[in-house]
């Protein structure tokens, strides 16, 4: 998801260190500390606008969600409106997934949120995937035990490509949903995207995967 | 798939006693002498009126098809097929899957496809759907290491509910297909059933599996 350029965005970030943390890796392990709490931390990773979040962080305030989003266009607007909605139970971070191993100790994370992920349709990008077997490796590490990936798009190469790196990868699919507004989850927060594409009748796809 | 009742079919099952095989136990880890040679074995669990079976067997002519269908008023339709067709590379069994681990010896078996099977969709039924785990641990024993369940269907819940059978059991997902007709795979030989639901523009579901 790219935005225009935001002159501003820099002294935003810069103004705001106590939401979008500038140096994560220094809290490798200590993230139960800036929350001042100890409740489960989840991440959603691609956090783009913020409305998914915002809305995990109302439904659940008894967990810790942090923001993962690399575009700094982007996470300006996601920041603005947890800055807006007020809840202490979210922190930002504009960085790259690929450093997730060294912004999270083994185990410190319980549960992670995929929504919407670039498709990276082309085969010489599938690197560059969020479930490539490379990040898959990383998200075990940094899972705890019962922890899950729970994973939502609209494209379905996407999925189809996803669930048979899952499970080569040798996790468990626990829940899978070919079309999840036809099931009606109560629990489920939609992302902007979400709400235009099945507004326009598309299916949604969904599931929730363990190692 | 129901029919009406044929009350012919109890002669022409044994008029047809070298197609329809009577006493399917007797040939366990014997059914290559019955080909009289040593291809591959795939066998179609739920064969219908037998237009898949028909012309994988053409499309395929070394390999040696199986059909099995527990409704005797419908194989007798697929066997008028077989017959038709002039094929030698075709048997069918009118059987119950629960039976396979006596027909088939441990390995003989190099592919199970399962197109289109009963949905089940009460929970109460749970039990009698082809990829609950009962199952899936026969064909794990007859199927060879290398083989796979190959499963088709248009129904959503039966899919989903399968594609987390199948992980849950330890099975490997080697494909997943969403709208296999969008794929256009040359080698996919349409079910009567699936033609139908398709012309719609119904999505078709399908999976590769291994142990």
């Amino acid at each position: 998801m790219r935005q225009r350029n935001k002159p501003w965005a820099d002294d935003f970030l810069k103004d705001n260190q106590h939401l979008i943390i500038p140096n994560p890796k220094d809290y490798k392990g200590k993230w139960n500390e800036l929350f001042n709490n100890n409740n489960p931390i989840h991440i959603e990773i691609g956090t783009g606008k913020g409305q998914f979040i915002v809305g995990m962080a109302k439904q659940f305030p008894n967990i810790n969600f942090i923001g993962i989003e690399l575009a700094k266009s982007v996470i300006v607007t996601a920041a603005q409106k947890v800055l807006d909605s007020g809840q202490s139970n979210i922190l930002m971070l504009n960085e790259n997934a690929m450093e997730l191993g060294d912004i999270f100790e083994n185990e410190e994370v319980a549960n992670i949120y995929l929504n919407f992920s670039d498709p990276w349709p082309k085969n010489r990008h599938e690197k560059r995937r969020l479930t490539f077997h490379t990040f898959l490796d990383t998200y075990r590490k940094i899972l705890n035990k019962d922890g899950q990936v729970i994973f939502k798009t609209d494209n379905r190469g996407l999925f189809e490509y996803s669930l048979v790196s899952f499970s080569k990868f040798g996790m468990t699919l626990e829940e899978v949903t070919l079309n999840l507004h036809a099931l009606e989850d109560p629990e489920n927060v939609m992302t902007e995207y979400e709400e235009k594409f099945s507004a326009k009748g598309n299916p949604i796809y969904r599931c929730k995967t363990s190692f």
